[in-house]
């Protein structure tokens, strides 16, 4: 018999259907048992009753078994529905039920309530934990996190390239950068698509990337990660810096509805409610804001002042964002464009959130012989960058672009504590799935 | 005015629009000046006739200006008309012309039909060459040909998750992999995400990711690259491995039909015919397809045999595709499903095209204790695959999958000589954006 998806069960109340799946749960009640059932699209409630010819097997059937279940697709009676989860007003009357492959008993509790692990075992034992539904849920919400930034992307005419991972030995500065053996010389692990893309969009206009980018920061606060996901942009024909601003602020709205229409359950699951961006998000100069809160002669916003400032701007219009523009020129990377009348400070920007940055960008240099100034200024030597320099040669728009972390955008706005906890395979200084023991080389 | 795309321009024949783009063509013919001009949607001609006020700007622009137009889209007369082209029917008369951006002169010919550069001129100056509509037409052929991979695979339940770059020291083998210095240890560059995919099925059952993988192969021939963009799915619940060949050819199938529909004047341009795929895909066994070559002790295809198999299949069946399965176990990978009545043969598959392998895939070992055995005999240390078998320790479906590379797919339908014409940034043992020079380090 044909294989149903137990999410379009509803669709068949009344009939016998073969469903696959992973029993989640097993519970006794008296002479019945009930199996809880997960494939790829849902979840279902299955009963065996005592006179069923599937109850010798089903008395071998443990949590994670892999069945094929033959059964009736019932409604529940009123008190037991529970409408609350999908699925939850229908129940599976089962007829026959094989074992397609069993399991062994697992190493610690994994039903949906009583799953509470420390991070270090849930990370040790992520083969098995990635079955849960929490983790089931943060990756689901990730997913949709980049698809609904491709879609939104493609709706705007970006077109999508492949920002490689391999960077020259000599592109890229900092201790914070990992090297390769590269045959008999040494390349590089590139810490950001930056200047890719740039010299994609001087030929394709408006462009974008999901690529991993690496940082060898020795690092291993919550906030750290090895590798990640970067979502990037960039386009051409911009007017200001604030085009830019615009089409960060129309993807992240697109993010957020997005994840609201198609993650409800998991948001629900998680606990986790999406910030409010309200239909034009306040954008403050870093003058204005520093003035904000009291301190006219910083020079850069602190991690307090960062949270600070979404809690005034929260409380002042009912955004949960706020932009943040305008930074000293000289603490930025060579390539963003400086403010024409004021050239001390330039036109990059971050978006903030529930006191935190979540996606930063601005306008760039487009003009060759002012890029190459800076490049001199910065102290860079042009043979460095000598691919990225000819892209600038032959006629560039005003441009500019925006960027940012897969899992840090998971982690805000599910509300995560870790930001390992939005990675499926998080690395950092001490794990690469595992641990790396100390004599390990 | 408001900027109107290129793209677009059919429908305001008879009104006055701004268009900004790149000039990507100058003609003087008598005293008019004719302006091919191109943005991210398309290409429009533009002319200036002699007693336009915008002719003293024409004079100065050259090749790769960036301008703003602005001018009245015109029908062409009947006898200017290229219908062949996009935009072939209509011209733009210029009533102004503003120079946003000036380019230096070019360093050789751009033009459509000028553009004659050996490979390693043209990869030298990629951020200029990537401007050309070759180069446009390869990398939207293979934008066209991941989003319909995405596309298909999401319409069929897979979830699509993120494979890790970086893996453990200790999980890959072999003299092909890359090495990183990742702070005082060492890690690899992943070569394959064939056990992250595996394992991220177990908890998913359906998944498919689009990430890059790096193989330090020290070879430099035209199929050869050191970094890729693999395309891969694995899927749970299958009943044989016939469910994967399907899969995959569903999959080949769509993205052929959507390179065809969407990519019809690239096609035109690079001269590219796409292969034919009939209703079911010739299937055969090695031994099948050994015996039609006239080799039946063989243990294996090589190159030419694959050639004379795809021409042979063609002949008889109008086919370009053919599927070979049943390899000698002992040759393929450890976790290669074997037949269960012919243990020596495996689950195992190409598909051939044209007269080289295209994609590869089959059936995998579900069951923990069959897997244990082939590691043991594949003479594998099992805990440097720990993670792995994990997932397998806890009920895992019969499964398989498939995989293919972005730029072999990209090369073999537009019928390229040279993988490197497929990667937008090609690494290769001699070259990271730029060739390496001996000395570097």
């Amino acid at each position: 018999m044909a294989r149903t998806f137990i999410g379009d069960l509803k669709e068949h109340v009344g009939e016998t259907v073969t469903i696959k799946g992973w029993v989640s749960v097993r519970r006794d009640q008296g002479k019945l048992v009930f199996f809880d059932v997960r494939d790829l699209s849902g979840t279902v409630q299955a009963v065996v009753l005592p006179k069923s010819d599937a109850i010798e097997t089903a008395k071998d059937i443990r949590v994670e078994y892999v069945v094929a279940i033959q059964g009736i697709v019932n409604e529940r009676p009123e008190q037991n529905r529970n409408l609350k989860v999908k699925n939850g007003d229908i129940e599976l009357k089962i007829e026959s039920i094989e074992i397609i492959a069993p399991a062994q008993p697992l190493p610690f509790d994994m039903s949906a309530d009583g799953f509470n692990l420390d991070l270090t075992t849930e990370l040790d034992h992520r083969a098995l934990t990635l079955r849960h539904p929490r983790l089931q849920a943060i990756f689901r919400v990730q997913a949709v996190i980049i698809d609904a930034f491709r879609e939104f992307m493609k709706s705007q005419r970006f077109f999508e390239f492949q920002a490689p991972a391999i960077a020259p030995a000599t592109a890229e500065g900092g201790a914070e950068v990992f090297e390769i053996s590269y045959f008999d010389k040494k390349a590089y692990l590139t810490q950001s698509p930056q200047l890719y893309k740039q010299i994609v969009m001087t030929a394709f206009e408006r462009v974008f990337s999901v690529n991993k980018v690496f940082r060898a920061e020795p690092s291993a606060t919550t906030r750290h990660l090895t590798e990640i996901v970067s979502l990037d942009a960039e386009m051409g024909f911009i007017d200001s810096w604030e085009d830019v601003r615009d089409m960060s602020e129309e993807t992240v709205r697109y993010i957020l509805q997005q994840v609201g229409e198609k993650c409800a359950a998991e948001l629900e699951f998680l606990g986790a409610t999406l910030p409010t961006m309200i239909e034009k998000t306040p954008t403050l100069s870093l003058a204005e804001a520093l003035e904000k809160l009291g301190a006219p002669d910083d020079k850069d916003l602190n991690p307090e002042q960062e949270r600070r400032l979404c809690e005034i701007v929260k409380e002042e219009t009912g955004s949960d964002f706020v932009y943040v523009y305008g930074y000293p020129t000289q603490q930025k990377p060579f390539y963003v464009y400086p403010n024409p009348t004021q050239p001390e400070y330039n036109e990059g920007m971050d978006l903030l959130c529930r006191g935190v940055e979540w996606l930063s960008g601005g306008r760039r240099i487009n003009d060759y012989r002012q890029l190459l100034e800076h490049v001199e200024k910065w102290n860079m030597d042009p043979n460095k960058i000598s691919m990225f320099l000819e892209a600038f040669r032959y006629g560039v728009p005003p441009e500019g672009g925006f960027a940012f972390g897969a899992e840090r955008m998971t982690m805000q706005i599910l509300e995560l504590k870790n930001i390992r906890e939005a990675s499926m395979f998080p690395r950092d200084m001490h794990r690469i799935d595992h641990s790396l023991s100390e004599g390990e080389s």
